[in-house]
């Protein structure tokens, strides 16, 4: 036996989860999987670790933050690694495209839901095990893949009951075309982007400075943040951006995508929005952020994003392959949805009590009836008198309690106690499901106004 | 790019989930799900590594077969490990109970489904990463709770279709009491037991050749050999049994057991089989397996197991703690349903093509409607020309497609394709949903009765 000291919590950044937690995962796992199928994505499931080559050389400076697995038996000792935990489901859905093969004029739609494994230093809101919950369509470059997607993404949204998101949604052409148009130093378009990306955040003090920082002339800022925060920004910045074949290709793709995603959308709005440029460098088409706005007047948060990468996902089949994808921030939506306290019916939603140990076969048989009608039961096997069944039920705040002692049973009747109220009725053996039943909708009504 | 020649399938012994295997596995999984539920079983989910101190000396000989995860940063150069990857789900299973805290008289009930790993030399059904599927009830020593447990397993298997096992029976108690019985040396019983186990694989000659090469009496082998393979072994072996107080013990158990569980028990039968001994030691009561017969005549298959282990769970706790439970052999399970090809709904089940660029917003119109009544809907992203897209249906065998051209669009009609029979109709864009849903009603019934 271990000492009582010991640490037995799970590893830093990673997270046990039991009971309506866990539950409210799966039904949120549930809600997305629903959605996505309805839109002819197909579910994938790759290992969680890859053979370490297929991983290495993908992520640049955050290679770092890849667990790796040592070699076994008698190369343990060599200290080398030969398999890694996958660090997102991008590079395992481009090794599953390549292995699958894809003739020419195929579409391949798949999403996938599932932890990946990342060794940053674990933070409020920061895991080293987390899930994502990516969605993509390679093979295709249209406009239709790009609304599609968004589609997908936001009625997701929607499912989880997250409405009022605004879409921002903006284009890499675009933000080319604008570089051009202000005459940005070929090479440095990634700096500006990435201080023009953080003027929700930082402002335009903060981006100014950063600009300077990054040496961009102060022309140019001045000219950028002038436009950007102009009373009718989006007018203006379609002049500068049409005014080079970049940006005029960027700026049609913007308004086919919004005429196409705009009928369908339930819950969101999309709108155009010149700031979005998307830290990554791989996007080469559109690209979105989903904003979430959690109270009034505060910063809304992100909780998805993507675009269209079409360098990207063809990396192990040996040839560019146009792709398009979604990516929900499925912990930080999780969190979300904790905070509202989304009610699940309760698990279990009955206790039969066991009056003493000669009952234990009726007990058995009066939860297999309960179980069969669909009720979560607990069936009582911890043994003790009928009090101390009861007092454990109403801690572990299971709300009903189905039970009979002798005087029940030669009448062939059933006690049932609602724990939550109190109240306690009999009623024939053949009219227990239906009784139960109407406790547990009478129950479920209630956490539901009180939520 | 890389090059073609490079390996882009998982690691050896992984595999990648996708479409309809991976639509077989979740669906499994759910029913899993439901029935455990129902039975008053909370899930629990752990993550994918723990500490390495928690992992290491549990698991014997066995300890080889654990995927180790390097040291990251400065300290990787060591070639340590830090964290493995779980190897069961028994272990986390008691280190969140002591995490999670017991008092006396709690009983926790929990279900955990996921994957395991274990480097293992991968062959025929043998896998690195594989599900396991346990559920547990900590904290009572009572045969309600082994009979619960029996039952939930039980259940599962019906719910899951896979009916007509039998339930193998036995207990410890009863095979401590007939080795003291037969007068086996103190110390060999495991020996014996070991050898026992295999009567049914092995035969009388082969269970007898093992114990002369483990040095067992020949006495002590022909005697139990006559009455383990006598007209009337249960009755010869309860007389055996109930000769000492370890067996008399034993026998009542089982007694209480098969009464306990035979009224509920729905799809399987359950009866007393001395001859499972479960090769694991730390069984300390009651232990099963339950056996599926494939085809009439061949060997049946063990799809599940499980007992009562009173010195496992509390190991993290400092104190023993009474627990019970099983295990669905969860990737054989799964390999019995995919022969069964149990039918899924399709997905898609429809295409909707696209005329051409300007029908675009038309076909994402189209689309939207049919998912928003529930319908799998591919929207046709990739371009090309109707026929082109009506072939690609057919190759990823899409059973029906939507569409209209210039002519439906002016009278507000829409061409539904059945691509199976080949038959097309005409409707009214009002009646578009209603008669896809009729063609994949007809397009289900059709492929059940092909199964």
């Amino acid at each position: 036996m271990a000492s009582k000291q010991q640490n037995v919590g799970p590893p830093a950044g990673t997270r046990d989860f039991f009971g309506p937690v866990m539950r409210g995962r799966e039904r949120a796992i549930a809600i997305v999987r629903g959605v996505f199928e309805r839109y002819g994505f197909q579910p994938l499931e790759t290992p969680a670790f890859e053979r370490i080559e297929v991983l290495t050389g993908k992520y640049g400076a955050d290679e770092k933050l890849i667990f790796k697995i040592l070699k076994r038996g008698e190369y343990e000792a060599t200290g080398e690694a030969d398999m890694a935990l996958r660090y997102d489901l991008t590079v395992p859905l481009a090794r599953y495209i390549a292995s699958a093969g894809m003739q020419m004029g195929d579409v391949f739609r798949r999403y996938q839901i599932g932890p990946v494994w990342r060794a940053d230093r674990p933070a409020k809101g920061r895991f080293r095990e987390f899930y994502q919950c990516d969605v993509d369509i390679a093979g295709a470059n249209t406009r239709l893949a790009d609304a599609d997607v968004l589609l997908a993404v936001a009625d997701a949204l929607h499912a989880l009951g997250l409405d009022g998101c605004v879409i921002r949604l903006n284009s890499r052409q675009v933000l080319r075309g604008l570089m051009h148009a202000y005459d940005v130093p070929a090479g440095r378009e990634t700096d500006v982007l990435t201080a023009i990306d953080k003027l929700d955040k930082i402002g335009v003090e903060g981006v100014e400075k950063e600009m300077a920082e990054r040496n961009i002339p102060a022309e140019i800022s001045r000219a950028m943040l002038a436009d950007f925060t102009a009373g009718n920004p989006v007018e203006k910045l379609q002049q500068r951006a049409e005014s080079n074949d970049a940006g005029r290709a960027g700026w049609r793709d913007v308004q086919q995508i919004l005429a196409l995603v705009g009928p369908g959308l339930s819950g969101s709005r999309i709108a155009f929005d010149p700031c979005v440029a998307r830290g990554l460098d791989y996007y080469t088409g559109f690209v979105f952020e989903v904003m979430y706005e959690k109270e009034p007047g505060k910063l809304p948060l992100s909780i998805a994003a993507g675009g269209r990468y079409d360098e990207l996902v063809g990396m192990f089949l040996g040839r560019a392959l146009p792709a398009c994808g979604g990516s929900l921030g499925f912990e930080r939506i999780l969190m979300l949805l904790e905070e509202r306290q989304a009610k699940l019916s309760p698990i279990p939603a009955v206790l039969v009590a066991v009056w003493d140990d000669e009952a234990a076969p009726d007990a058995c048989g009066l939860a297999a009836e309960l179980r069969r009608a669909g009720v979560s039961v607990e069936l009582s096997v911890g043994g003790g008198k009928l009090a101390s069944q009861l007092k454990y039920a109403n801690r572990k705040e299971v709300p009903l309690c189905v039970f009979r002692g002798p005087d029940e049973k030669s009448r062939d009747e059933v006690a049932i106690k609602n724990l939550r109220s109190g109240s306690q009725q009999v009623v024939p053996r053949t009219k227990m499901v239906e009784a139960v039943q109407i406790e547990i909708a009478g129950i479920e009504r209630n956490s539901q106004s009180c939520a």
